[in-house]
């Protein structure tokens, strides 16, 4: 039996410990390739390269795995691995991108480079998960994340995945209690509200940081949100078609200015 | 009667001619507050500035129009209006992004700043709209869709939105013929092909600049794309919640690794 073939991304940057631990994984299940952004890209959504030039530099940072480190975003690591570093050979069975330091829950999945990878890949008919850990810092420990991305990676090659659908996969930060199992839920309903932090550079101009609080709105227990604050691993289907078909009547109904 | 707030974004950047085009139609609605990407934003998604500073500088590009060129994406540029320049006053009651200078149609809309600006809008609740040319020209011929953004934002002033809606509106390239009229429509099933096209720099390092092609899956007649190869102006309403929710259950069912 041929060994699945796995792309791996992020947005962190290929130096970061959490595509080290996912890498570490993924060697479990097959033959894996790298193409990751040479820099942190937090926050890119889903940004591409247009207008301006793309590099990729082969990389030797991971022992025994093909790897590239590319100037672009996760979404370009994504179009490139298909479109150059793979073209016209095989392509993957499964994209897999993280492990993302600091959570993508509930709308950060707009947000999120991690996801994009993700998101990019379904587009492309592969089936793909972002995974994200709700820790932010540098050195989070994952132990207690590898198994059940294993286990999640494992279901996906074994199933597949409906057409057109990502999983957004979010684990809560360690505690002393066992993980509780596999929440299949949506998307919650919550936001950011942001604060300006603002300065004077040296010249006495004046400069911001963008600073946000995460309201959370949703009293659901069928969310992601739910799922992560009551220690569960977090699993949501996401889609690219982002066609609010509910509203299609309901504009067609109400609007005086249609022919 | 007060007059509606209008705030106006876009990706091209505060100088392009799409964003003017905006204004000045803008200015027959109501009071108009501009913040603009400083330089061209496009397939920016909905990237957003962490760990990196903002500037934002006011302009007096627009006779008569308050505005400020932002160094950050669209999606900055709308949370920055909101929650630094109105900061504890009155909030936008319409917030419009574009003429972008080129098509959004389809999976486009994933990648465009255009939209971004459009979408942070509907999460914080205000109604919105994107407006995009099918033509890519820095001096495109705008003169057709002015009447229709006057309608089409009138429209969304009497009627609002359903909630968490924003629109994307995406014009045809000026014709001989007059347009045909208003379509709701669904995002085409459609993508993006991409292509590598390698050189050399004067160093002898290899860049590359990702090239597309535009590839239609979509028989409907529904659909965006139908809708402006058909000289329509085609209105998609679009939503944040990227849940795929049909697929909730089909997981639940068909997963052995859940408790």
């Amino acid at each position: 039996m041929t060994k699945p073939l796995i792309l791996v991304s992020n947005d962190d940057g290929i130096t970061s410990l959490g595509i080290r631990n996912l890498v570490e994984v993924m060697k479990e299940l097959g033959e894996v390739l790298v193409v990751a952004p040479n820099r942190p890209q937090s926050g890119m959504g889903h940004a591409i390269t247009v207008g301006d030039t793309l590099r990729l530099t082969e990389s030797t940072i991971f022992e025994g795995v093909r790897a590239f480190e590319c100037s672009g975003t996760p979404a370009d690591c994504v179009k490139i691995a298909r479109h150059y570093v793979l073209k016209d050979k095989r392509q993957p069975d499964v994209v897999v991108s993280g492990v993302n330091h600091g959570s993508n829950t509930s709308i950060s999945v707009l947000y999120s480079g991690t996801m994009s990878a993700a998101i990019e890949a379904a587009i492309e008919g592969t089936p793909s998960i972002g995974f994200s850990l709700a820790d932010y810092g540098s050195e989070a420990d994952f132990s207690h994340t590898l198994d059940y991305i294993k286990k999640i990676t494992q279901q996906v090659l074994r199933k597949e995945l409906p057409k057109g659908v990502a999983l957004n996969v979010n684990f809560p930060k360690k505690r002393k209690d066992a993980l509780k199992g596999i929440r299949i839920c949506r998307q919650a309903n919550a936001k950011w509200v942001e604060d300006f932090d603002e300065r004077k550079d040296p010249n006495g101009r004046k400069y911001f940081w963008m600073t946000g609080k995460f309201v959370n709105f949703d009293k659901g227990e069928d969310n992601d949100e739910w799922a992560i604050a009551n220690n569960y691993v977090s699993v949501v289907p996401c889609q690219f078609d982002l066609t609010a078909h509910q509203a299609i009547p309901v504009l067609n109904e109400a609007w005086e200015i249609l022919g």
